[in-house]
């Protein structure tokens, strides 16, 4: 029915492994040595082949090929593929907020500026923007940390959002979205043998990007469990566990934290957030705080905190020990700016001559897309109450956040009408996490064919429905539990309203889920 | 007079290495243990360490330094900086290609493709690639891949290019620039520990992203020289010299080849060419081409020719066996759009295992910039004849081409007429790299100091005229030789026309080389 390309790979490995080990010795029909590829799995990169990566996995993978084939008119049961699996809002309809793409349309073209077309305050972003770039173009390379007068914009948004707690633009680096800052801080931090190898705490479920990139680095992956019972929730005893457990085979020297959180879009409380500032402090670890979605929180009652602002808060016996970065992106939140690959971070406490190394590594790359750069600051620096384009922007803002919040309802509400299905509130962020009770029947038979439960799950959820989810097993999930990871589906709202099309979809997700449970039971 | 900041980190690591090898060692007045930090110099990734990168190294740092002195009102011999420290076309006043951001600005803003302010043609490019993009704004993740359309424009440009060679649109890779290509095929190569460490073969000079990455990949370097004397070529005996002694102590498995070179400006010959892909077969190696200059060609008799056109051309034997990837990017050439970070890479005989871990790989950054994949776009599918912006754009074209032609015929010819200072014809790219003579006197000094001789040289004429160079020693030089990579200064001919502006900043480098001749004789 599909085929599952890390699998298939294991398995040539294992054909592979003892008779290709010398190169030279197979002989081709004629006795000139065939000595086959220079690069093959079995000689490559062994963390590389290691490396997994759910979101844009073999489900995903496949949802390509359906489309490819429905294209060239292959019959399905259904017309298009519903990508809910990625967190791509552009693709999922959500248009761009006018102003940011005013500003980077006369960026790109700066001989706009001399038409009317554009309000002033879009004009004088743009003019500042080119002041700031070398040659006065975004052709340019800019400074390898980030432009200059972008990084002290960054550091006002952040000193704004934390009530006035100061924030040093020598502090910043712009990135290439956050997925970059996360593996170069990432990068800082691994060393080491044996017992002595960086342990990198990460939250399970956590967002794929964290193991890629700790297996990518020879890092230990150091599991904690977040309390599915508890709306997803972090609990500090868990984290003690962990790091015990982790001392015995590594040596743990960051926690990451992901708040509000993706896949389980959980927002972390007040006390929480301390909870875990005071533990990395007692447990002298460095602290890796993903906040790119802190402008997605739907819950009433549930209000985004940065570490940084709890950090300060806490007083200088944390504030001015307690090493952390934290990350931001264009990419998510209400901009949904994905393809720019815009994106910060802030490191705090970080030693002086560490943050000369980070400043030279991060020169290697030359430096983030300026278009990102740009894209940032008018994130961090958006029209204000006195400028002409502050209605529409706060129109359009606005919009965006209530239609997310309220499709996170409908998508908890609706879910959790299935028999077999539970859904947590989400909070938060921009997925679903749900819990599937899958028959002992779907769960040997999926294990027979050598595939893991939720993947089996979802595939044929896809070559059924044509929905594309992404399955729990891609985030990590307790043992014997089963999710998937679900983003809501925009494109419904632009084009026929939202309840009905919502329903619409959620309400096939149900159906097929009744028709798997009866055919393995 | 000045600091180097690598030799600083050393000297402080020599210091701590041994009494902060346990964190809890230290005990504050109080009593309480005093942890120090978490992440320091001493206990950070050691590779990371290692990396040195001198296109962004101490002399550019000073030169930031330097400028921001200026604006304060520090009295200098010289009111401006003049950074001929990298090839950064915009920012030294080349100007963007019209038609390049008339399209970029309509995919930022997608409004504009409703007035007629823009040409048909600009306005179809525009089209095409929102209509390729999720949702039709670039603001959506693209494939991981890169943007299908804009790979099978590639794969025709490369075609093209090489005479009708086929290219298969699935082995092109867009990339966030050539950097980030050229390092994950590295990194896919990279495995092995001892004698069995993957080996790198690298000229000497060398472009430094290549040591950078050896080193953050735990590799080894590999050196073979460039022949000076006979105009930077390279000699198949001297790689099969450096290939043997490497094999004493390490596996190497690739050759690194940057036609035309960077930073020496040689364009190789077909024969050259010819000898390489030989020479990779009998040794069994991966061959990376660094072909970002490809339009950059200047000298009479000189051609850019792909490896994989040469390749093809010497029959099935080496077409169909002969792994090798080649690079290209939008921050060269004529179009000088290095901000945007936009690039190409095409995979040739790449096993097809190999390369659904490569898919994988790239996945995991979720994509390159879409704007640069646009940008990239353009560039290889660029005006046609019967095209209405053709005209604009071959002359825009051709005006930057020729200038460049001019500037390294006047470098090489200028710098030559100094004594103590020799300068080989600049074939092609968009360097030259001549060699100084610098009295014993200066280099004892140095060494005294703890400086690299030409980094001491560059320092000098940074502090005393402004002029910005990369000592040779970044980028390799046999030992007792000593040179600087100059990067002809574009903004010179925008201003104040070509020849004069660009004599007199040849001749402060002309009197500040005597200068140093006596001051050290």
């Amino acid at each position: 029915m599909f085929q599952i390309s890390v699998q298939r790979v294991t398995a040539a490995e294992n054909n592979n492994n003892n008779n290709n080990k010398n190169n030279m010795s197979q002989q081709a029909a004629n006795g000139v040595p065939c000595r086959g590829k220079v690069l093959t799995v079995d000689n490559m990169n062994p963390r590389v082949k290691k490396v997994e990566y759910a979101v844009r996995g073999p489900v995903v993978q496949r949802a390509v090929q359906i489309e490819k084939e429905l294209r060239e008119g292959v019959k399905k049961p259904f017309t298009e593929v519903i990508k809910a699996n990625i967190g791509d809002a552009h693709a999922m309809g959500q248009k761009p907020i006018t102003f940011f793409r005013q500003v980077l349309a006369m960026c790109s073209y700066p001989e706009l500026l001399k038409d009317n077309m554009f309000p002033e305050d879009a004009k004088q972003r743009a003019r500042r923007i080119l002041e700031a770039c070398g040659g006065h173009s975004i052709g340019a390379y800019s400074a390898s940390q980030g432009i200059e007068c972008i990084r002290q914009d960054v550091a006002r948004y952040i000193e704004k959002r934390d009530g006035g707690i100061a924030s040093n633009p020598d502090n910043i680096y712009l990135s290439t979205g956050a997925s970059d800052a996360i593996v170069t801080i990432l990068k800082l931090l691994v060393r080491g043998e044996g017992c002595d190898r960086t342990g990198v705490m990460i939250s399970i479920p956590q967002y794929p990007l964290y193991s890629a990139a700790i297996t990518d680095l020879g890092a230990v992956q150091v599991h904690y469990y977040l309390d599915e019972a508890n709306c997803w929730s972090l609990d500090v005893a868990e984290l003690r566990r962990a790091l015990n457990a982790a001392r015995q085979h590594c040596n743990p020297r960051v926690l990451c934290i992901i708040n509000p959180g993706n896949p389980t879009g959980q927002v972390q409380s007040r006390q929480c957030i301390e909870d875990v500032i005071r533990f990395v402090k007692e447990e002298h670890l460095f602290l890796m705080a993903d906040e790119v979605y802190q402008d997605n929180v739907y819950a009433e009652g549930c209000k985004f905190q940065s570490f940084k602002k709890v950090l300060f808060e806490m007083g200088p016996e944390y504030s001015s020990t307690v090493e952390m970065a934290s990350f931001h992106s264009t990419s998510k939140c209400y901009m949904g700016e994905c393809g720019f690959r815009g994106g910060y971070m802030e490191v705090i406490n970080m030693d002086p001559e560490v943050k000369a190394q980070l400043t030279k590594l991060v020169s290697v790359r030359l430096c983030p897309p300026v278009s990102g750069q740009a894209l940032m600051d008018l994130v961090v620096n958006p029209p204000q109450p006195d400028e002409p384009s502050y209605t529409t922007f706060m129109k359009e803002r606005t919009a965006v956040l209530a239609e997310l919040a309220e499709k996170a309802r409908l998508t908890e509400q609706i879910l959790n009408t299935v028999p077999g299905i539970t859904c947590n509130p989400v909070q938060g962020a921009m997925y679903s996490f749900p819990r599937i009770t899958l028959p002992q029947k779907a769960i040997d038979k999926a294990k027979e064919a050598g595939h893991i439960p939720d993947m089996f799950y979802c595939m044929k959820l896809l070559e059924e429905e044509g929905i594309c989810l992404v399955p729990g097993s891609g985030f990590g999930q307790r043992e014997g539990t089963f999710h998937f990871r679900y983003k809501s589906y925009h494109k419904v709202i632009f084009f026929f309203g939202l309840k009905s099309k919502l329903k619409v979809l959620l309400q096939r997700l149900r159906d097929f889920h009744q028709r798997f449970t009866q055919e393995f039971s």
